[in-house]
C-alpha cells in the first residue's frame, strides 16, 4: 500500500534543495513541510555545491530559469550525482522555447536524474525534441485520456528505459512509470489546473517521497502523485460556495498536512499496467 | 456592459506573458488564471522572445527589476511591438529612484504600450518627470478624490493623447482613459491597499483582458478595473471577524474566479467622462 | 507594556526596505503591511541605495542570496548605515554552506546592524564560525529549551555585548537580548515551524518596529517576538479541523493584523532576565 511512503516521509523528515521558480516557491516550501520533508533553496552557482550536500535530494525545476541559475542546476545536479543523492527533474515549459528545451536536454545528458516529471507536452519535448507547449499546461489535443492509454504507457515505459529515470506524467489522468511498470492513477481533480503550481509542488514533494523510499522509488514517486491527486479531491470537498482558487490551493496543501497513511490508502485511485 | 469583456477573456482564455516582481509573481498567475486567462513568467533575456511569441500579451511590471531583467524586458517588448501584441506597462516605484525612474521612461520611448497602469505617483512621474512615491502606494497628497477629479480626469486624457496608451490610474477613484473618454469608476474598497500587490494583480488581469477585447480596448480595460474592485468589496463581505489581510488576499482572488457577466453587470459602478 | 509598541508602528507606519529571498517575500510584505508598516522590496545594486534612503529600516536576509544581491545587501547596509537608519539581518542559513557564512560574517564586519535575528545555530554560526545548520531550522539538539536557558542568556547577552547589536535568538523560547537586559519570549507553539518563513516575517516586522520604537529598541524588537508569538497561538485556535499549515499562515498574518495594545499586553508571555 501507498500509505506507507508517506509515513516514510515522515519519519525521515528528508530535507530537500529546491532550485525552483519564483512563481510557485513559496507553495512548493510548503507543500514539502506539510508532506514531513524540510525545505531549503539556492540557486546561486557559488551556494548550491555546498547546500545540495547537506540535502538527501534535489528538485531541478526550469520555470523562470535564468543564466546563473542554469549554471547553478548543473552544478547541484553534478555534485548530487556524487553523493549519489535523488534528482529530480521538473521540465517547465520545455517546448515554449529554445533556451527551455535545449536547457532541459543538456541535463538529461549531464545528469542522472531519479525521476522526471511534467504534463505530456514538456516529456514528449524531452522525448522527440519538439511538441507544442502552451503555456506550462499540457497541449489539450495531447492530453493522457482513456483513448490513448494504451498508447501514452507505452511511450512512458520506452522513454524511461532510454533514460535510465522514472517518468511521471501528470494530467487528467497521471502516469509513473518505470521500464517495466507504469502506475495509472485516477485521483485529481480538473480544478487543479485553475491553480498556478500544483506540478511544482508536486515535484518538490516527489523529491521527498524519492529520499524516503530508496527502496521503492517508483511506488514512492506514485505515492507522491496520489498525496496530490488525493489531497485535491479533497480539498474541493472542503471548499465553500463563495471559494475560489486562492483558497483551494491553501485547502489543498492543508489536506496533505493533515494525510495520513489510513487516507492515503484508501483514497488512492490506481491499477500497475 | 461591461461583463461581456469578462466573458471574452474566459471563451479566449489568454495567455499572458509576465516580467513582473517576485512579490507579487504567485498571486497575479493565480489572478490570472482565476480570471480565465493563463499565465507564463520568464524574464531571462534569452527567453523571453520566444516566451512572448507564444502569448496574446505582455506584462512588464518593474517592481524588483534588475539589470538582467530590465535587458529582458526591452527585448520581450520590442518583440510584442512587431507581433503587434498587448503590452502593458505597471511602473511601480517609478519617482522612487532613479533605476525605475530612468527604466520607466526609457521603456515609454522605445516600446509601444497599449496600457500604462499605475497609481497617482508612479503616472505623474513617467508625465513630468518628478512626484514622490512612497513606497508603492500612491502619495496620499496627491490621491485621486472627488475635490480634484476634473483636473485629473483631464490630465490622464492629456497623457493618454501623449503617449497614445490607455492610462490606468488606480487608487480611491480610478480613472482608465483614453484621448477621449475616460471611465470614471468607483468600486474596490481601501482595506485592499493592506494586502501586497493587488496592483501587479490587475495589471496581469488587465493585460488578458486587453487581448480578450481587442474592438473595444478601453472597455476592456476598464472592466478589467471594475473586475479588481468588485472583487474587493465581494471578498470584504465574505470576511469573518477573526479574518484579515492575508485571508483577504484569497478571498479577492476567490471573488475574481467565481465572477461572471451578471455579477460584474450589477456591481460596476463607473461613469464615462 | 508592549502594547504600545505596536500602537507605535501603526502610528508612524514606517516603510521599511527588504532585501529578502524570494521564498518568503510575499508573506513579508503582507506582515509588514498587518502590523502597520509599508513594505518595499529591492535587491538591484543600482537601485538599492535610492530605495533604502526613502525608507526608515533596512531588513537584509541571505536566503537565496546570489553575487548580484549580495552587492546590493553591502550597498544599502552601508548608506542605511550613514542615513543613521535601523539595520535588521536575518542570516538565513548560515553555517549551511561557506557562501552564506562568509556573507553573513562579511556583512557583521561592514555594516553595523540594530539588531540580528536568527535561529540559535545561525546565531552561533556567526558567534563561532561553526555550528551546524538543518535546512533553515534550528538544529534540534542545540535548541534554547528550560534546560540551558541561563547559558543561553548569557551568550546572547555575550555575543549582544561583542556586536553592539539586539539579538534575537527564536525558536521554543525566544530570546532578545542586548548586552544587559534579555527577554525571555515564551509565545508561539511548535507548528509554526512547520510553515515557510515565519522567521524571514518575523525579520521584516522586528524592523518596523525598530524603526517606530527608537527610544527602546530592544522594547521593540521584543514586542515583535511577542506579536508573531502570540498571532501564532490565536492564530492556531482559529483553526478548523480540516485546516492545515496552508491555512495555518494566514490566520497567523490575518492576527497580526487585527491585534492591538490590549491583545498583546494581555497575551504577552516575558520575563525580563
Amino acid at each position: 500500500m501507498l500509505g506507507e511512503c508517506l509515513e516514510n516521509v515522515r519519519k525521515l523528515v528528508p530535507l530537500v534543495h529546491n532550485i525552483t521558480n519564483y512563481v510557485t516557491v513559496n507553495d512548493v516550501a510548503n507543500v514539502l513541510l506539510a508532506c514531513g520533508g524540510s525545505p531549503i533553496m539556492s540557486d546561486e552557482p557559488e551556494d548550491v555545491e555546498d547546500i545540495t550536500t547537506i540535502c538527501g535530494g534535489l528538485n531541478i525545476n526550469i520555470g523562470t530559469l535564468n543564466l546563473s541559475s542554469i549554471k547553478g542546476m548543473f552544478l547541484a545536479g553534478k555534485r548530487a550525482n556524487e553523493l549519489d543523492h535523488k534528482v529530480l527533474l521538473d521540465p517547465v515549459g520545455a517546448g515554449a522555447s529554445a533556451l527551455r528545451t535545449n536547457t532541459a536536454i543538456r541535463l538529461l545528458d549531464e545528469i542522472k536524474f531519479t525521476a522526471i516529471r511534467g504534463n505530456i507536452s514538456e516529456i514528449r519535448t524531452l522525448a522527440f525534441g519538439s511538441g507544442t507547449t502552451r503555456g506550462v499546461d499540457a497541449d489539450v489535443a495531447d492530453s493522457v485520456t482513456e483513448d490513448i492509454l494504451d498508447q501514452a504507457v507505452s511511450f512512458v515505459k520506452s522513454f524511461a528505459k532510454e533514460t535510465g529515470s522514472i517518468i511521471a506524467v501528470t494530467g487528467a489522468i497521471d502516469l509513473v512509470s518505470d521500464d517495466v511498470r507504469c502506475y495509472v492513477i485516477r485521483n485529481g481533480r480538473k480544478e487543479m489546473g485553475r491553480i498556478t503550481g500544483t506540478g511544482c509542488q508536486l515535484s518538490g514533494m516527489m523529491t521527498a517521497f524519492l529520499v524516503a523510499n530508496p527502496d521503492d522509488l517508483l511506488k514512492g514517486a506514485a505515492a507522491s502523485v496520489c498525496t496530490m491527486g488525493l489531497a485535491g479531491e479533497i480539498g474541493w470537498d472542503n471548499m465553500r460556495p463563495e471559494d475560489g482558487n486562492s483558497t483551494y490551493r491553501n485547502r489543498i496543501i492543508d489536506a496533505i498536512y493533515n494525510m495520513d497513511k489510513e487516507i492515503l490508502d484508501k483514497g488512492a485511485r490506481y491499477e500497475v499496467r
